[in-house]
């Protein structure tokens, strides 16, 4: 991928002289991230693009120019995966909340609304994302849904689908390959999916987690050949040995910086490390910042913070396979930050294409969304007549024990989980719940009907019920729930709010909080959308989540059929390494 | 680019174990081109590619087990950039001298040949180098002829032949681009040219000696981002700091690498550095080697050879923008060196492809030649009734003085020149030329009749004729001479010979090396050249060119009209900076 410019000829007589460049940003301490060295000088800009650098005297004559005061000048920081949809913010929306932070562009991988979209969720991604100032480049999804055959979201993209995503302007990778399974076993849709990306040139993001040794040699040879998935030191530490690229992660749940750090402690080329924020709430953002916080991290590490800008943008890009992004020197995107230290990345000035469009942490520009159908669309097609039926598990005997296999969360935040059978006592064919159990339902949202129904233990939740229409990756409406009354209730909530989440107690809503688009993004800004979802998070920690820092966050991957041993989907409960179901009562 | 594996699907089943490996090499020390670490380990191969790396236990079942018995183990080398028909051998027969040295991929730039026989003659380059047991990659000359309209070769390449050339499958890039004039004039034809070759996905090679500051800014906006012209510390400095990627070059002429290692000593990052010979001759290659041996010049340098040989392999091909090439990795492409130490880079097996091609410097695989027209084809079309008079230059008074432009180079080994009016005196119309004057004839050869005669200084030869058919870019008969029969002699040796290098001394011949593919090349193998080379050196040192080591290539660059100040072409004498010809006669 290239970033065209118009004219190249007058960015050649802008160098040359014999125009006059846009802009000089000039008195910079510029980082440099070729050679890791700092100096001082001025960086001549025309059209949006670096048409000279100059050091000591080798200056040009500027329209405009921009005193930087001495301080550090360096590339615009690239994210290099997220999910937007993440944040609950439109495209603009995002942009909106990030740019002041100093991040200029992101791969973005939208497979949440291609999920619940298809086709239509993508390119309302990239069309609601064009012309904003900062860039949004595009992966493909390459695994909607997230398993083939275990669930069912509003699409299924195979290698047609890929091929017609390929042609958006802005498309530059197939998305995190997470299904590693259909990788290491060949299967054939997957491969085909693979070359029709290759064959569009696209690069393969890749999703592996855990994965070492020769299935990770297996999926490597798959093409995918970036991880954002590493969480643990020696995960990083095989993965960057084999080759891997690794995105460092810092989501607002995944904090894997050290830890990668660590493990690859001694190497002596950082070619391979990026960073990304994965996903990042709005809350987070207007709090704690973007990309510029991802890199902190790497610097409270121990991290040189030249290598930690070089990184996050040279290298970003090559990994992406674009060209003429994060530099400073002549020919590249004059997408540039200024800050006053290198010890804290803090831009207090962010120039995209050449143009300031936010200083000390505000936007300089105006952002408007646009009309787009997506944003009117209903996505929430729920069963007309749900009733208390579609929530009661009726046990095969009217009293007794029975069998039950039940998802147990290895631990009260984190996601894996295992599968346990347990003996449940039964009472006029009701289940009689244990200690740390509930019910838990993934009703299918895209018009199927069908409703799974199974036990989960150690969720979190003590009582009421939680209900979410984001749901990776299909993004059913998934309720953890002590009633079928209150699990009605709140599904009546999230269809009546067109998606979104909702919490009830005893018959009681304490808060639902809309996401009309696509059941997953608010067409709100961050400022709007984080007090919104600060109510919601005060109601989870009312169910019993009140020891989670965000917990928003514990039902959206419950049924995420791609992490071990056992998830859910609309299907029913599925054992993930062997891609099989598990009936809800054991023989 | 990507080289493509025949079937993906096996690959990932040898990784799995599913079926057995090819090949196994077991028992290496493994250089990890990606934390510079080295690792004792096996590697597998199938269908030419790795695909697995084990360290410690991994292993997996292979058909064949080779024994490196504790050897080191490296990626194959690849050469940034190279002209085959500097070596003055086919495409087979280069492959022939240099696999024996571990350069598994080179970088071509065929616009030697593409001179002479334009479009075909790139595509013989192409299909003459079809299944051989190294890689060699096309980029499309740039430049043909090098300065447009000032000289006359055999073809001109613009947009249409770069589009037509871009589908040969083994084109990677546009070829260094070496009218830097065109590129910072922004010339329209230069311009065109430039986006074909980004519209056709090619990356654009450099070629950008002495540029620096704005004109350096606007060149690399032009899209050419390497060079191997670096021959100061400050050039490559400079360069290095705007991002131009550096091939540091060791031809068999020029030796650049300590004055590059010194000039970016102190970078932290080698992102952009790699290694060419651009140039290097059958016997300097059979004596010396070939990337090995430039390598070697880096570590002697004081250049950590693992950095070196990242260079060489990795930096390489990304460079170039070639995937899954030049590191030793799953999914990567099984080109292998072992070696007993890593201080000298000297392999006692090569593997390409995971098959042995060489062992202790001996081949151990056919290569064989095929049957291509252009081996047959006459190039060397001059004028029918060559005589004396076509050499002799007549003054336009009869007997007084006159001022005459002179070419004077600079030094009696290098290539740069300068202008010189002296004032010479006539009698009977003809010159007198001074102490260390000879005559110069550029005469086209094909079949346009023109021939350009003029004076030249310092030169180095003494006495007789030395003629070439090899005289960059646009190869028309260069001839240097004391007397015209002497020069006719030699151009009639030449003719006869189809083309290739004559030396004349008092009407009789010395020498002529006969070079019939194009003018340019042998058929020879390495070992029967190298001896005719010899004979060729031993007669240039007898026409004066005694104080070179190889005085073949003291005229080849004559008629070089990109290289400062002023050069011949068969239209006349030209000021280089300036695109303007200069007349014999002075005002």
């Amino acid at each position: 991928m290239r970033i065209k410019c118009k004219n190249r000829k007058h960015l050649i007589d802008a160098a040359m002289g014999r125009v006059e460049s846009d802009l000089c940003i000039a008195n910079a301490k510029i980082v440099n991230v070729f050679n890791g060295q700092i100096y001082d000088g001025s960086v001549y800009i025309t059209d949006g693009f670096i048409n000279h650098v100059a050091f000591e005297n080798d200056t040009l004559e500027a329209k405009e120019t921009y005193d930087a005061k001495g301080k550090y000048l360096i590339p615009g920081i690239i994210d290099s995966h997220v999910h937007i949809e993440s944040s609950m913010m439109t495209p603009y929306n995002f942009a909106k909340a990030v740019i002041p932070w100093g991040t200029t562009t992101v791969i973005t991988d939208p497979h949440e609304i291609g999920n619940v979209l298809g086709i239509d969720g993508v390119t309302y991604m990239h069309n609601s994302s064009e012309g904003l100032p900062m860039r949004q480049f595009l992966d493909i999804p390459s695994s909607v849904p997230a398993v083939k055959g275990m669930e069912n979201a509003n699409a299924t993209f195979y290698k047609e689908e890929i091929a017609k995503l390929a042609k958006l302007d802005r498309t530059i990778g197939l998305a995190e390959v997470m299904d590693y399974l259909a990788v290491i076993d060949g299967e054939e849709w997957m491969m085909d999916v693979i070359e029709t990306a290759l064959d569009n040139d696209l690069y393969l993001q890749g999703h592996a987690p855990f994965l070492s040794g020769k299935a990770l040699s297996a999926y490597l040879i798959g093409g995918a050949n970036t991880d954002h998935e590493s969480r643990d030191s020696n995960e990083a530490y095989e993965k960057f040995r084999y080759g891997m690229r690794i995105d460092a992660r810092d989501s607002s749940m995944c904090k894997n910086i050290p830890a990668i750090l660590k493990g690859i402690e001694g190497t002596r080329y950082y070619d391979n490390l990026s960073f990304c924020t994965d996903d990042r709430e709005a809350d987070d953002i207007l709090k704690n910042g973007h990309m510029n916080d991802v890199l902190n991290v790497a610097i409270q590490c121990g991290m040189d913070p030249i290598d930690v800008i070089k990184c996050a943008t040279f290298n970003a890009a090559r990994e992406a396979n674009i060209d003429k992004l994060g530099a400073i020197a002549p020919g590249y995107v004059a997408d540039i930050l200024l800050m006053p230290t290198l010890d804290k990345i803090d831009p207090t000035e962010v120039f995209f294409e050449g143009k300031l469009v936010a200083k000390d942490h505000e936007l300089q520009v105006e952002i408007k969304g646009g009309d787009f159908k997506e944003e009117q669309t209903n996505s929430v097609t729920l069963k007309d007549d749900l009733s208390t039926d579609d929530f009661t598990i009726k046990a095969p005997i009217e009293n007794g024990t029975v069998k039950v296999n039940v998802m147990a969360f290895d631990t009260k935040d984190g996601s894996a989980t295992h599968l346990e059978t347990v003996e449940l006592e039964v009472k006029n064919y009701q289940l009689c719940l244990q200690e740390g159990m509930m019910y838990v339902a993934v009703c299918n949202r895209y018009g199927l009907n069908n409703i799974a129904l199974h036990v989960v233990k150690d969720f979190g939740t003590v009582h009421g019920a939680l209900g979410s229409t984001v749901s990776h990756d299909s993004h059913n409406l998934t309720i953890v729930y002590d009633t079928p009354e209150n699990a009605l209730k709140c599904a009546l909530n999230i269809k009546e709010a067109r998606g979104g989440m909702s919490a009830v107690i005893d018959g009681e809503t304490v808060y639902t909080l809309s996401l009309p688009l696509a059941g997953l993004m608010s067409l709100k800004e961050a400022k709007d959308l984080s007090k919104e979802s600060e109510l919601m998070k005060e109601a989870n920690r009312k169910l019993g989540l009140d020891y989670m820092e965000n917990p928003i966050l514990r039902i959206v991957t419950l049924a995420l059929p791609v992490i071990p041993d056992v998830k859910m989907s609309d299907m029913g409960l599925i054992e993930v390494n062997k891609k099989e179901f598990i009936p809800l009562f054991a023989e």
